[in-house]
Formats: structure tokens, sequence, C-alpha cells
């Protein structure tokens, strides 16, 4: 049990909270901050582990996954910490199963082999979801001239009354639940048009080609940008520290953890996500527009199950790795409607050691949470051997992580807003109360729900600080330069 | 600090826990129980307080208010404690102010002066909602044969593809305010007609007339209930004894006090709303079921004002003091785009002591209760000196209680399901987690929601648990009849 005083006291170890610091060092290296993480590690809702290879060991990530160049911010900082990305491998057909027979249809280029009809409503829903998206203030959505109405509905109800053929409808839920981890009946559409304006729109969101949210994987793992961060801070980052209250004087916050040890400071950061803020015990208390938001903003389901091969023998074949389900077919009973698995990439490493990323992820994750890890995992492979075969029961390594068992996080990969929740979204999300201070990719304007985000977010907290604490420090400039979205000269 | 070995630990002392308290000790007055309570007082969602009237005190309810014969397990309980009940006044013309104009219209019967349009649509409306709500299985809605589509969209869409006139559908907007205290854009249509179907349809709901929900207040207060359960308790019941974590082993639970004191008990029964079961550290972990059915369950807003007066005016002028209002006008700026109040009732006391009930709800609540209590009762008067007068201004005494401040519970009158909840809801709200059993008003298929669920809760919850360690205790017969719902023979 200590008393400490410093400037600044950031709670979360993750990308937004060390991107933050980070920023903070950079414009006023005198400041005297703090990092307090719960867990025992950095890089919140990122995770590198080892698995076996054929010939010993590499390392895959768990959480996070994939940057591309359409997130300046990620980009940026994943180029100054010097690590490198490895690009995804997207060559090759692809699967696609879908429709009430769970058919497999495999194809080269990227739009599905899908019957005409099917593909134009596509193309017609999503880019009508894109031009909504387009309009959307990120700094006030609900002001969209159809801002109420569609946050009175679900995404699901949208989308019921706008495609008109059931593959169409079928292949958005796919991309919700890959996207968010949630079905489309759990968010408000404006919420989803949100989210989808804030990464510049849905082929952004969902494809792996250039210039999209899955272009890249990091070299050695997303951990590293929170483990390279947190180097450079040093002892400045205490984990194991849960933080448990935090109460606002005039001008000074004192902030406690679990372990009775309290840091009194000038500003507070809360950098964890949202459905973690209630659990703290805030004084004064969350004011009710946040509470409102909160309650409207669980975190979503993503289960992730990566399997290492000794030859990428998908690729001998001529498929891409890719492939996107309903689930299939899943007769074995045990009480599952389908099977569990939503998109799989080839997660073959930068130097060679092949393996597949799968999700299971939304209804489905919390279906398939309920069986043993071997029977989920038989579930998978035999989804799996659908599209590529037998052989992918042939694995060197398989690890699993579930989300839902993560502490100081409890799911993946992003809180979601459900209807009703946009009303409270702009006062509610951002808005520091007095000297405590929001980031997490949930409060981002670029790219939120993604690393990008977070570290968006954690500059932006880190801009409101200096502002206020080391004003001068910071320039018009400087806030431009984090609002900016990517915009491609020909897009 | 203690450690202490009992038959039942209860964890919440409202009419839930107290009510399942003593159905145990009925049925076996030698079982060891205690009666954990986080609050220095019992009664949950109940709370009588005194108030100044002309010429001394009276007691008046700022929490739950009323019962009527239409709730079989309070009314039987109320008996049983020997409490009077007293009739709800409705005697004279009533008001309603709805529409663009907020036109305020007074009628005498139960029916509203409203375009004869707008009543045979609220009255198909009603209709539809009734016979869908019949169709409901308490113990399975998801099984309904539109009952995942109904739980994919919230009952705003439903109404918004239902009524065909702008003031039905306005009116059943402020119906769901009123007594669910949230808007119908929160709330999976599912989970209203489940709601509903609890209660046996929507006139019980919304009315005050014989038969209804509203039909009769308690004479000296609803917290009585719970403070004469309680005494006959004695000290079984422990206040101020927060749990903070369960714990379960093969045939045991732990249970811990934020004091640190340790319950040693063969079962364990959670009397609490469930947004507060998150709150708990359990061991082993929430299934992922409720999970996911608490994740989408938040409590709701309720503010509840009294004013009591020297004389009860609007009855001389021939009034009821009834009113139902979207808010009204508000043009004193504050930011809030209508007024605050949703519903009032005349709350005259038994002996005579006049008094005027208010209500602000949902959306109105989160809006109002950033303002002042003084610009916030102005506001009230305002809207109240349009249906009675001015004379509302000279009031004798006024009490406010925000259930959002609330601890140990964070708002009211209930928890409510979002769209996707209802997917989760049977297996999830009341299935015992092992040797953990549910109540709590939420957890009802009798009157949930209400007082009258919550003894069938607890009652439920006491009959599980006899069944299981004292078997023979319980017949059949207690099941079927704890588990009637009230039908009117006329109904």
């Amino acid at each position: 049990m200590s008393t400490k005083e410093v400037d600044v006291v950031i709670v979360g170890a993750g990308i937004a909270g060390l991107s933050c610091a980070r920023y903070l060092l950079k414009k006023d290296e005198t400041l005297n901050i703090v990092i307090l993480e719960g867990k025992d590690r950095v890089g919140g809702r990122t995770l590198s582990v080892p698995l076996k290879t054929d010939d010993g060991t590499n390392t895959w990530d768990l959480g996070a996954h994939w940057v591309g160049r359409c997130q300046p911010h990620i980009m940026r900082l994943v180029g100054e910490l010097g690590l490198k990305t490895h690009e995804q491998c997207i060559q090759g057909r692809k699967f696609l199963q879908i429709g009430k027979d769970n058919s497999v249809r495999s194809y080269a280029s990227d739009i599905p082999t899908l019957p005409l009809l099917d593909l134009l409503d596509l193309d017609r829903t999503m880019k009508k979801l894109d031009s909504l998206a387009r309009e959307v203030d990120q700094n006030d959505p609900y002001s969209h001239k159809r801002g109420p109405e569609f946050d009175q509905m679900t995404l699901q109800t949208y989308l019921n009354n706008t495609c008109w053929r059931a593959e169409s409808k079928e292949l958005m839920c796919i991309a919700v639940r890959s996207t968010l981890g949630v079905e489309a009946h759990d968010i408000s559409m404006l919420y989803f048009l949100t989210y989808v304006s804030s990464a510049g729109g849905l082929k952004q969101l969902t494809e792996a080609t250039p210039y999209t949210a899955q272009e890249y994987t990091i070299q050695g793992g997303t951990q590293q940008i929170s483990l390279k961060m947190a180097g450079a801070l040093g002892n400045s980052v205490r984990l194991g520290e849960p933080v448990t209250s935090i109460s606002q004087a005039v001008d000074t916050v004192t902030v406690e953890t679990g372990h009775g040890n309290v840091y009194i400071c000038k500003k507070v950061v809360l950098a964890v996500p949202p459905n973690q803020i209630g659990k703290l015990t805030l004084e004064p208390p969350l004011p009710t527009i946040k509470r409102e938001l909160y309650k409207r903003m669980p975190m979503a389901n993503y289960v992730k199950i990566i399997f290492t091969y000794k030859m990428a023998f998908w690729r001998e074949e001529g498929y891409s790795g890719e492939s996107v389900t309903s689930g299939g077919p899943w007769t074995a009973g045990a009480g599952c409607i389908c099977g569990p698995l939503c998109f799989t990439f080839d997660d073959t490493s930068a130097n060679g050691d092949p393996a597949l990323v799968t999700f299971v992820t939304g209804a489905q994750a919390v279906e398939w949470r309920q069986q043993t890890a071997e029977v989920r995992h038989k579930a998978i492979l035999e989804t799996l051997s659908q599209f590529f075969g037998s052989r992918v029961n042939e694995y060197v390594d398989c690890r699993e992580k579930d989300w839902d068992e993560e502490p100081f996080c409890e799911g993946g990969p992003v809180c979601t807003a459900a209807p009703g929740a946009m009303k409270y979204y702009a006062d509610g999300l951002r808005k520091p109360m007095g000297n405590i201070h929001l980031a997490g990719t949930e409060t981002a304007t670029v790219w939120a729900g993604y690393m990008s985000g977070a570290v968006q977010s954690g500059y932006r907290a880190a801009i409101e600080i200096l502002a206020n604490i080391r004003p001068g420090t910071v320039s018009q400039e400087d806030i431009d330069e984090n609002n900016k979205p990517f915009k491609r000269s020909n897009s």
C-alpha cells in the first residue's frame, strides 16, 4: 500500500492507454505518468502466443489480427515502432457456404459465385448502407436526418425491409457477425451506420484486399505494438494493479487499486472497454447519459481458434484459405442448430509456418461455448474439411481463445450499441467527466473497434489533457491530423 | 468478521427474498436461514416515507405503489400480513395530453376523448397485442411461432408497422413508458408480449379500474409488506451486509460479504434485480446464457414525485387526479425537448390526507434528471396546472425519489429486455446455477415486474429448494398453486 502523486493516471495498458501515454510524453517528456493494468500483461484485446510448428514454434495472434493502409493511425505507429507487416494471403479460390441447403460454392475473384440477382441485391444493399453511412457525422450520429428512426430499429429490421433476396441478407448478417461479433438483431441500425462510417465503408471493413482492414498481419504478432510501447515506458506501467475506485476533488483525482495503492493526479484516462466502466466506484458517480449509453453497449462474442500445419495444403489445391459460412450443417446433436464457424483465413506466418485462423462469433459463439473444446474443435474441423479436405485434421497445434473469459474485457472484439443507445452516444461516449478522460477503441471516430481506433482514441485523450494541463504543447494541426479519416485519392 | 453455517442464504431483503424466507419457514420451521441485505433497510423497490400534511405527517409510497385483485400472490400475502388496502380514486374526469399540438383533453369514462378513428385504431392495436400475448408460453416465450421474428425487432418497429394513427401509437408509447419505464424502441417486441402475458393483458397492466394492477394502494405504505415479513424473521435479516462473492463447492456454497463475514450453506437465493448479479464475484462464473441475457436486460428509468395538499381541490372540480401526457410543451429551455411528466394519480391517503403522485419515466427521466430539482419540480407543476389549475403550486410537502440513485438496484421499476435477449430468456432467467437459485420480480411468470411477481418468484425459489433439501415438504399442489395465473371468470 502506497500513495503517490503523478500528473496523469491511465487505466488500461492496451493500445489505447499506451498510445495515450506515448503521445503525452512525446509532447512533454517531463510529465509524470502511471499506467495501471489489472491483468498481468499489456495489450488489451491483442494477445500473441506461441504455437507449435512443424519444426519448432512461432507466434500467432489470438486477438486483434490485421491492419491496413486504410488505417492511418495504426500504420504510422507500427512503422514508428519498427514493426513489419505481412501481406494477408488472398490468392486462390475462396469458399462460401450459405442458403437453406448449406451448399458450398468456391470462387476465384472478390465476388462470390452467387446467382446474379443475389449479387445485384447484395451490391444494392451495400451501396445503400455505404451511402447512408457517408451521411453520418461521427461527432453526432443521432443528428442524421433519419437518426431517431434508425436508432429505434435493429439492423435486422432494416435488412428485412431492404434486402429482396434471402442470400444477400444472409451475407449481410455474416458480415455483421464477423466484423462485430453480434447478430444484426442485437444492434441499432444507426450504430451500424456509425461503425461503417468510421471505417470509411463496408468494403474496407469486410475485405482483405489492398487498402482494407484485413490487408496485413504484423510479423511476430500485434501484441508487440503494446509490448514495444510499454517497454519504452518502463516502470510507469504497473501490471496486476486493478483500479477499483476513482474520486474527483476540485483539481485532483484520487485513484485506488485493488491492492490499496493510491495515486493522486491531475488527470485520469479510462482506456478500458465501456462495459468495464460500470464496475468502478466513481465519485461523483457516472453521469446519467453515460449510464444510459453503457447499459446499451454490451461486449460482443468472439472466439478465435488457430490451427498450425506442416504444409499449407490448401494453397497447393489453389485455395486461399478464406471461407465464409453461416455455420453449415451440424448433425451430431449437442443442442446446436448449426455448425460453429463464421469465417477463416490463411494465417501462415511471414517466415512460412502454415496455419489457418478460424472464427466463431455472435450467437454461434454463445451456443458453441457451452460445448467441450473437443466437440467444438471437431465441429470446426468438420466444416473446414468440407472446404479444404480431410487434411485439415492433421494439424500440428491448435490454440483457442474465447474472449468472453478474458478479465477486464469480458468479450470481444468490441462493445456494440443496442437500439436506443445512439441518443446518448454523442454526449456519452467521448465527453470527459471532469478530469476523467475517455479512450479505448469504442471511443474512436476513425476505425472504432479496431487497433487503429484505439490509437486514435489514445491520442485524442492525450490532446484533451495536454490542452488543459500543458497548453501550447498541442496545436490545431495536431488535432486535425488526429481526426482526419483516411481517404484514398481514387475512392 | 465471522463464519457461520446455515441452510439457506437469501441475498436481498426485498419482497422476493423475504417471501422466499417466509415460505421456506412455513414449510419447515427448523430451517436455518439468513437474509443478507446490502442496504440499511428492507423493502427493495418499495419505500414508504413520511410527508407533511396539513396538520401533521402521513406515509406515502415512493416505490411500488399499487396492488389489485388480479394479482393473487400479493393480495393473499397482504391479507395474511393483516394489511389493509385502499381503493384508488378514479372517480371524476381524467386528462389526456397528446398530439403535435399538446392539446389537453378531459374525459369522464375509461375511454379517452379522441377522434373515433384514433380510438378504433388503439383498440385494434391493443387487441392484436393481447391476442399475441395470450399465445406466449411464460416458460418458453421464444418458442412462439413468431418468437425469433418478434425478438429481433423493437416494440417500436412493431408499433410503427401496426398503428395506423399517430395518436394511437403515441398512447401505446406512453403505456410502455408508464408501465416499464422505457421507450418502446428500447425493448424486444417479444419481451413486451411476455410481460403483457404475465399480467394477463394490457388492460390489467394499464388501468386503475377493478381487477387491474392499479386497483388498490396499501394503507400505511407498501414497504410494510417487507417490514412485517422481516419483523417475523427477527435476527435472520442482516442489514448493511452487501454480498460480494459466492463460490460453490460440491454440496456447499460459501457466501462472503463486504464486511468479510462468511456464510457456508446448502442453498443460496439471489433475490436481487438481474442488473446486480453481474457485480458479484461468482465461482464458477455466470453461465454464458445468463451473461447474454443480463447484458441485454438493463434497469429502466423511474422518478416518482409526490405532492401533498391541504385539500383535494381537483376532486372539487370533478377531476379524478388522473392524467396521462407525452410531456407537454416545455419552453423554458434547459435543453429538454418536452415536459417531464408521464402520468399522475390521486394519492390521497386512506384517512383523507390529499396528495397527487406524479411520474417521470423513460427517456424523459434521463433528460430531466440532469436538471436541478427546482427546475424539474417547476416544470412538473407547470404541466399539472394545465390540468388541475394553479392550486397545484400550493402544495404542503413534496418528496421525490429517483430510483436511479438507489444502491443495489440502480433504476426502476424493472429490468427490461432489449432485442435479442429472449433467445436466452427461458434458459437464462429462472434456471438455478447449481445451488444458487434465482428470485426477484423479473423472474416471475405471473405479474413479472410487480410486487405480486416478486412474491411468486420468492415462493417458486423456496419450492425449488425445499424439493431438494426437504423433499416431502412441498407437493405438486403447492407448485401448481404458485404457478396459477389469475383468471377472472368473466374475462
